[in-house]
């Protein structure tokens, strides 16, 4: 969840969590037999395990962290994985997108069949029992069936009494269902930080259930480059980190599955979208040159894998689609978000940001694309800022200053636990607007709300007496100085690409803001702070999850695929480190307020 | 091996196998220190384990029944299994075929490549690199990568220093080696009995090692059925099964491999051949539907699978190719024959006869095939005959009766220690022929060498005194019985097809004799039983291991394997209990001597 606090003397990890605003679920008040509260040490020293945790827990778990929460006393700083099933307050995910229609023209395609048992006098084997139904019934030559399919059709067809449904894809037959199944397909957004899964109907292209969740792997390290160096250190550990995606993906499709009352083998087709990284992983890529400049991917076409082969177990001879890579540090979810905003047929300059850890940056131009990739890191999500969190119930997530006094709004209307990416935003801007900041990012302490805690200077947004004792919360000298290199990097983004285009801000036409931060944000706030250029608001679309989407219309239309395959040809990939004024335009960048910059120069607009 | 003997009170099973005639290596003289005798105990009981033999197995070991032959006393009946390290004598396996031309056309081709190595002003992908360098510099439009290709891909590119040779398998890169790799692929003729595997140059089409080994099933039951029984009381049976020979597959390829020095991964595109159950077990597929009416196999296409889906560790991306099966007790093994012998180009009346524990018959008539399946039984192979057994040294392969004297000729001219399948049907023709036989098949006792033995009547061929001592070697009345059932099985085949037909034995321009027993047999004397029709003997034609021929043709030549799926295709498969005539046929093909049979009746030729 990205939530840090201290916790007193002689307090369980149960009561620390909740000094600090973190809801565990506790039914027994403490006691531990309910058993609810299980909490995962990932790093730090606590007391020994209770008989109670020895008799639930295995060996194994024990070995692994696993606790429960009221039991256990913490005996250094701790990190703990926080099981979703163990908190009162989830977090926010995002998983609804742009609501295109969906036209379905699914690759995988079903055709009821019913066909002669065999006899003495028709011998014909199973598999060409069904090739030749295709052929009579349907007019389709086909004589591939993936093997898996064959392990069970003499079992199968038996049992369904000769009366199914086929599925194809192209020529091969990858599945065989009852005539009542449903023809599902899954859609995978497959993000570093969170993986939004999708249940669509393939004929109508609904969408028939969608969850999000936290990507497990966040327990081996919240950024991509710490899961990476792990896997350098050691080879097991990149097959350890692909078992743990998978078996998340596997557990997601179950629970899209369970809600529309399905099983997952009537999933006959899936696709994936996800960063470089992610993608790499998942397929078990190797990612050392991935890391290393020149940072280039093993593969950036559209992959179709076996779903076995990724260890997805979906129906037997089902597929999952890879959308195509961009750069190394570019990746299929932006080629999604690229699909679901039509870049192919945009008019005019179009700018599109997928703003998160890594921020993508694309100018479209009349059907030709520039992208660059900007490190942001983590403050978007609340990363590296003292009291910043991912975004849930309780968190801050916008702030006005009228008067000298603090108007906040927390998710869920709870009490202020801390603060996530958009509060966060709003919070500096205010902070700018109201002369609490100068251009330079410096704190002025003259303000009745800055304050000096701890040998830091804060601006506190809500002090331990209006919380109630609980901690204060508020955004530090720090705290700025790393949200101002995030949102220098996403502004040297575009910049870099109207000076490669020899372009100006007025030239853009539409700003397009994908991704869960970007949606929630202000983006009056954006403009006030210079991460986003000075445009009219009507110029600024705020799409959601466009990944999600993408995703989705690649899962149903085979058109779309082509399209993205297409799209992620059409992009000339610019590394921002080699572009001409990088360095000027950077540290422009890094001022607050309002401006233009041409060639690594900045002019105020008033 | 399928030999069988009595031993004495206190002999270890060293000491019974020697006495029966079966050495098995012992270098230390029996004092249990050389290790050099391992067995293996499959059933019946023995005296408990030394501290030899506990230092030597693990417990598992012992467990599975191995011991040391010298330091293990029978205390029961015993069935033993000798692994070929621990024989002295080892069985004769056919492993080389009709030996025609092969002209490479494989499926599988290798492109040299050199590339440039990335950099900041060449970010391409290391696949599309690929991709690329296939396009310009032999300009060949693929996109596909298998996957497991890609998971090796960066680290071998840059350890080949981006030199390297590209396998292609249609529009998909299955492998990537060193320049200097050979290019090879693996033909398997799997037998219920015997596995035999040819490692072949793809370029040039050259066998470079074949190596045959016992089908380590057979610990499992010798002939199929009872394997179809193990697998249909428990499903992992049937898993047990298919892991036992696909790692005697895994072996075999280490061996070839070995043998000219490369490595199994350069095996880079591979043919299997095998009857339909053997076909079945490897790939997984459910046999139950096999082995009851109206007998169906799973299916009958060729296929083309994963090598990784079955097992076979060979190239990452490569592919198992099957040949079509003809029905359910005519397999791709009977394919391979028909395709080696150039059914399609067939000129007159064709009979080809692969004889085995299952006899495949086919009629070749102008292109049309029409095939049946006798249930021959093990005779041929030496199963079920009291002194029988399979081919190695010492046993009986020819025999003549000279003036009421034996005359025999023993496999490597060792001293007799059993009879074969060629010496039992020769026996038994010599028999009929001085007249010890009648044409019913009963044996005469007014001849100097048939007598009574332990209740039996028995024709001598070699008594005790003319083996020094050890146990006689005979035929007796069962077995004649046994054999005599075989024979009909196949000339009631041969009668079948004639008569579907409307053709006579005299119509016959060819008859060819594919398989080990087939090839070694004198056809006189298979005539002279009536076995096979009465023919001059120039239309007779013995060509080997036809199977094996034909899988290594398929192997090296995309066009063979259309041509195998178009002879498969054009086969009528006739179910030989159905047939007309089929109980009168049968019944007169059981008898001696030279005759024909037509309409069910049989005509004595003189």
């Amino acid at each position: 969840m990205g939530k840090r606090g201290q916790c007193r003397d002689k307090e369980s990890l149960w009561d620390c969590a909740h000094q600090i605003g973190v809801g565990i679920i506790n039914i027994c008040g403490g006691q531990g037999k309910c058993h609810t509260c299980k909490v995962q040490v990932l790093s730090g020293s606590v007391s020994d395990p209770t008989p109670s945790e020895l008799e639930i827990f295995s060996g194994q778990e024990v070995e692994a962290g696993w606790r429960l929460a009221c039991q256990t006393y913490p005996t250094s700083d701790c990190i703990l994985n926080l099981p979703p099933e163990s908190i009162t307050t989830p977090q926010r995910t995002q998983i609804e997108g742009l609501g295109a229609p969906l036209l379905p023209e699914p690759i995988v395609l079903a055709y009821p069949l019913e066909l002669k048992p065999p006899s003495l006098s028709d011998l014909r084997a199973d598999a060409d029992r069904v090739f030749e139904g295709l052929k009579e019934q349907y007019q389709i030559q086909c004589k591939k069936m993936d093997i898996d399919v064959i392990r069970d059709l003499p079992i199968r067809l038996r049992s369904l009494n000769w009366r199914f449904r086929v599925s194809l894809r192209g020529d091969e037959v990858i599945a065989l269902h009852p005539l009542s199944s449903p023809h599902l397909g899954l859609a995978i957004d497959l993000g570093t930080t969170k993986v939004a899964g999708y249940l669509l109907d393939l004929d109508s292209g609904k969408t028939l259930a969608a969850k999000a969740e936290m990507n497990p792997q966040i327990s081996f390290g919240e950024d991509i480059v710490t899961r990476i160096t792990r896997i350098l250190k050691s080879p097991d550990e990149g097959l350890r980190l692909q078992k743990v995606i998978v078996n998340s993906l596997n557990q997601l499709a179950e629970d899209l599955c369970s809600e529309v009352g399905s099983k997952t083998e009537e999933i006959v087709d899936s696709v994936v979208v996800g960063n470089t990284a992610m993608h790499h992983i998942l397929l078990c890529l190797p990612v050392e040159q991935l890391v290393y400049s020149p940072f280039i991917p093993a593969v950036k076409e559209a992959l179709n894998i076996k779903a076995r082969d990724v260890g997805l177990r979906i129906a037997p001879g089902a597929y999952v689609h890879f959308l195509p890579n961009i750069a190394g540090f570019i990746g299929a979810d932006h080629t999604a978000v690229l699909l679901s905003i039509k870049a192919s047929e945009a008019k005019g300059i179009v700018f599109v940001l997928d703003i998160g850890t890594n921020t993508e940056v694309s100018l479209i131009d009349e059907g030709e694309i520039y992208s660059v990739s900007c490190a942001s890191g983590p403050a978007f999500e609340g990363g590296h800022i003292r009291d910043g969190m991912r975004a849930s119930s309780g968190t801050i997530e916008r702030v006005r200053i009228e008067q000298g006094k603090i108007q906040y709004q927390t998710i869920d209307n709870m009490l202020p636990i801390g603060i996530c990416g958009s509060g966060i935003l709003d919070t500096i801007a205010q902070m700018y607007l109201t002369g609490v900041l100068d251009e330079n990012g410096r704190i002025h302490n003259d303000h009745p709300r800055v304050r000096s805690h701890q040998n830091e200077i804060e601006f506190v947004l809500v002090s331990e007496e209006e919380s109630s004792k609980r901690p204060s919360i508020g955004i530090t000298q720090a705290d700025v100085r790393a949200f101002q290199l995030a949102k220098a990097a996403i502004r040297t983004g575009i910049q870099v690409l109207l000076e490669t285009k020899g372009l100006t801000e007025e030239d853009i036409d539409q700003i397009v803001i994908a991704g869960a931060f970007g949606s929630y944000i202000h983006i009056e706030s954006a403009i006030a702070i210079g991460m986003l250029p000075s445009l009219p608001l009507e110029r600024f679309l705020q799409v959601g999850n466009a990944a999600g989407m993408g995703a989705k219309l690649a899962l149903v239309s085979y058109t779309k695929r082509a399209e993205a395959q297409n799209i992620a040809s059409r992009v000339h990939y610019i590394e921002l480190a080699t572009a001409v004024n990088f360095m000027n335009t950077f540290v422009q960048a890094n001022y607050f307020g309002n401006y233009r910059i041409k060639r690594g120069k900045r002019e105020e607009i008033v």
